[in-house]
């Protein structure tokens, strides 16, 4: 664990990103030690910041990853966060703060390989996800998908969230496509979610590739009525659903065409070298 | 400072406060070594705790204050954090975490009294806040009102935030009422917004003392119309609102009979005695 390039694992309690959830956060999977699709996480990392106007030096995130891979496994996942830091009177935050880096590595989960081949089973949760302005930022503000994952019972891997308008958003950590009549649909996260980098991938990958793909509010009845439907993230690359589990009603799917098409795509060919620093 | 009753200042960067923001606060005005309204606070704590499912023992909270209390001055403000702990995998919390427990002592802001004499000036934020199924509750997923604070520009002490439909839900760290016709009138906050515990106090004290006080949605033109118009919450007591400022345009407001009869409320009173844990 770093934080601000510094081997250290506590910080203090006067940060924003412990009081207020002031902050942002990557999560990146790590392949022979290349972050996977860093440049799009090194970007949504940056427009968060922006957003939240808090003002990071880009060189030293690098540098910290640089040297928290020098020192880590080869293959693993990297956390990044990043904080206001601390400082001000209440919410308002003082005009110049320093912002804290904290990263850490961590070892894989279990059966992705098994989930990707075999693919998974979810759950409807109960929790909804609320709508705001700050959809689409990977911010520190989390206590819906908390919740959320918190419903997730032995042999499901993932819990699909609805909003309170009963249209899918994504999954706890992963978004969501589903397939109907050769067709693909992605629910539109300007409202609610987290805009996954993954997806963004998959987004290009697929149209590059001839696929139509819509974004567009999904009822949950959608879902049931699809063809195929998947989820993705970047640490698990593309998860298959094979079942979903809702309240008494199951209904199973199996991994056709569009699935295997996005499963065509593997992680280890999107790991990027570290761009060196100045 | 106290994390878990002992003197400490820093805490784990795994502990799931700052990870996902994952726990709740309260801020307390102490008064001769009294905190203000104590039992509306602990109550809307362990609430919270109760929604998000997070295990506290009441008592060490409690012991937590008195030993706070014993080493700090009679007059200030005590906030009171609970995290979930550190531990699990992503969101999913295991089973049994231990809750981190943290407490500070502050000082209280300057200008108070001054400012509950004399009214303040509000600005209407561009920042909006969120529709989620946590209203109410003061957990630490505050990044709004961060934003929002940040808006504050010299000369405005609070700003008021609307939802997207542009109806006014609350200042940035305070609850709003408005008057009008002599009845009183404050925001809804069943989807967004937090349920102040001096709003809760005010409200059963405005209607026993026979005056209407009706909670609905309140369109931000409903303010510009009404008569008198005030904020309150439990560090400040009552912010009556002389002027609220709108890009270009400025309303002014008279301190009227509503305002003052909320302002008859003293906070001295309304300080109460920890009670002693078993």
């Amino acid at each position: 664990m770093l934080i601000n390039g510094e081997p250290e694992e506590r910080i203090s309690i006067n940060d924003r990103g412990l009081l207020y959830g002031d902050g942002l956060f990557e999560t990146i999977r790590v392949i022979q030690g290349r972050p996977v699709l860093w440049k799009k996480h090194f970007q949504r990392l940056l427009r968060g910041c922006s957003a939240l106007s808090i003002d990071i030096s880009p060189d030293n995130v690098v540098r910290d990853l640089q040297k928290l891979l020098d020192l880590s496994p080869a293959d693993g996942i990297v956390k990044i966060i990043i904080s206001r830091g601390a400082g001000g009177r209440g919410y308002q935050p003082p005009e110049n703060t320093t912002p804290t880096r904290i990263l850490q590595f961590h070892a894989l989960p279990a059966d992705l390989e098994l989930q990707a081949e075999q693919g998974i089973k979810v759950m409807i949760c109960r929790q909804t996800i609320g709508q705001g302005t700050l959809a689409g930022h990977k911010h520190l503000n989390r206590l819906e998908q908390v919740l959320a994952a918190r419903e997730i019972t032995d042999g499901f891997t993932e819990g699909l969230m609805l909003n309170i308008d009963s249209e899918l958003i994504e999954g706890t950590r992963s978004n969501l496509f589903i397939a109907r009549n050769s067709q693909l649909f992605t629910p539109d996260l300007r409202l609610s979610g987290v805009s996954g980098v993954m997806r963004e991938y998959l987004l290009e990958y697929l149209r590059a590739a001839g696929q139509v793909v819509s974004i567009e509010p999904i009822p949950l009845q959608s879902l049931y009525n699809a063809d195929e439907a998947f989820l993705c993230n970047s640490v698990a690359g593309i998860w298959p659903i094979v079942r979903v589990q809702h309240t008494d009603a199951a209904y199973d799917f199996p991994i056709g065409p569009m699935t295997r098409l996005a499963r065509s795509v593997k992680l280890a060919d999107l790991a990027e070298p570290v761009p060196k620093t100045c």
